[in-house]
């Protein structure tokens, strides 16, 4: 393949619009826990594992692409074309989504590299908003929380991660023993990497007893 | 807010990588037919749309982001990222999807200048796969599907689609009444713009007659 190179930029200016409240200063943070002994990061992981659902029919989750505000696209001719200005842009939601045995899941990934407790700042405020909402319209809603040493991995439920939000006791972070107590912990493996499913069942199991719409709560 | 200029390109190569057979030679095509009398676009309608039932409550959807393959991010000091290179790469799934009272919906947004029947190339494989994969979890799946003249809008079943899709007889588009009799007519209005939810329940009580998740199909 090849590209034709385009001097840039021509002296032209970023104008503001509408949507700049939402352009954010900076791409989203590199998480650099590199995740078990395979050397994978827990969202390459958790990427693979949805991969793996999928190939085997079990579930359709897929990771949302990260939202850019396009300013400006060159059109090379006989050529792809070429993003020359975008900007990173704040998301509205959480990372991950999709349908599972008629359900509807949405989660994020998360970690930490303490050790006893896990910080209620890796939250953002547009995902507990939107942890509301799809709980509201019964949705399964979790975190897939990290802790990197010692490496283990659990789904902990939005519901009780809005109990923490909530709390306006002042605590900033949730126990392990806590998340350990009331999350479900992922055996993890090698096909595929982060099974969540299965805590994923346990979470459904808890929550919809009779496996019905309306008994949610 | 003041962006710093940087010369670019510096002479770098685009490197092909593992990813790059899904990098796409053009943006998504714009859709330039305006949306009834109000002048909206089918998409922004959508948008819209889905605005007002989250604020009221009603279902949370959105619109997938673009997926966009960054290739080079410049790091202004004391600025916000500039992304310099990107190209846009082809989605994996469809447009829209969401949570609606315990149900995954997954649809796409389409529109056709016909006056009598809606051509299936308007489809891509990978949308149809995505259909297939979500209906097998008992997802809620359809698109909305606009004719331009006389300006009027379907839901039209995802299951309905794949009939035709699949129909090997070397039919290429789905007739206008079909799809007025298999689909749902939306009276489009001012808020929500196009409201779907109305035929989304319609489609449930078609399909889903015990509001049960093991009753499909």
């Amino acid at each position: 393949m090849k590209i034709v190179t385009i001097s840039y930029p021509n002296g032209r200016k970023y104008h503001a619009d509408a949507q700049d409240s939402s352009v954010t200063a900076r791409p989203p943070k590199t998480e650099n826990v590199i995740f078990g002994k395979r050397g994978m990061r827990l969202e390459d992981a958790i990427n693979e594992s949805n991969e793996y659902y999928r190939e085997h029919g079990s579930a359709v989750v897929y990771k949302k692409p990260t939202p850019v505000q396009i300013v400006h696209v060159d059109y090379p001719a006989r050529s792809q074309a070429v993003i020359k200005e975008a900007y990173f842009r704040q998301p509205s939601t959480t990372d991950y989504n999709g349908v599972y045995q008629g359900y509807y899941l949405d989660f994020e990934a998360k970690q930490t590299k303490n050790k006893h407790s896990f910080p209620l700042k890796n939250y953002h405020q547009h995902q507990i908003d939107h942890f509301r909402r799809c709980l509201a319209q019964q949705g399964i809603c979790f975190t897939l929380m990290q802790f990197a040493d010692p490496n283990c991995v659990y789904l902990f439920p939005a519901t009780a991660l809005l109990r923490y939000w909530d709390d306006t006791t002042g605590r900033h972070s949730i126990p392990l023993k806590e998340v350990a107590r009331v999350g479900y912990k992922i055996a993890v493996g090698f096909a595929p990497a982060i099974p969540y499913l299965d805590a994923v069942d346990a979470l459904i199991a808890a929550t919809h007893p009779q496996n019905s719409k309306g008994t949610i709560e």
